[in-house]
């Protein structure tokens, strides 16, 4: 396949589109963006993520290539996670979307409240 | 509050960063980016996803004030989607997404293929 398509649902590109497009991936690259951080850390700034979710939200980005998972052999173990440099690119990307949330949720409330009065016939 | 922090489990922008860090949502605000469209042709457009799904996305989406629903009284009546003002403020944002999963493909499919030689400890 030359062209990449993320609307072919055969479309390699539509896993990564699943993976980069996921709140906690948004939520976790933003923590990593500024510094390497331990697992304890994260599942403490990333306030309402199971053990579970970090776990596979962690593996799967150490798998496309976005994070590097470094173990030191201290006892015990000590492992840190950081952004990779095809991680770092996606910095800028996601940060726009928290920011896009955190910029308009007035409005969104607002749109939620009027819909929620529609709906219920007032 | 003063200060919204999708950081915070409870903070309310916590919910529409899960709206909008969605496959779906980043495949429909796309489809919509040029032109209004009927469900049937979204559910074309968006290769695999479930009527259900599209049904629940196009609702979440139009209750955010994302985008518009109107429904023309025609038999049998005409139901078509575009993008309000605040949705469009999205296109930009979101098509960063569909563009980094598909100029990366590669090094992801890369890091994939390293990760997985490495786990089967080969």
């Amino acid at each position: 396949m030359t062209t990449w398509d993320v609307y072919n649902k055969n479309c390699p590109t539509r896993l990564v589109l699943d993976r980069i497009a996921d709140k906690w991936t948004v939520l976790t690259v933003g923590a990593l963006a500024k510094e390497t951080k331990r697992f304890s850390q994260l599942q403490r700034e990333l306030d309402g993520i199971s053990q579970k979710m970090l776990t596979q939200t962690l593996r799967g980005l150490e798998r496309d290539g976005v994070i590097q998972r470094q173990v030191y052999p201290t006892v015990p173990p000590k492992v840190e996670y950081s952004l990779t440099p095809l991680g770092r690119t996606l910095i800028t990307l996601l940060e726009n979307i928290t920011h896009w949330s955190e910029n308009n949720i007035e409005r969104v409330i607002e749109a939620q409240q009027a819909y929620d009065e529609q709906s219920s016939g007032k």
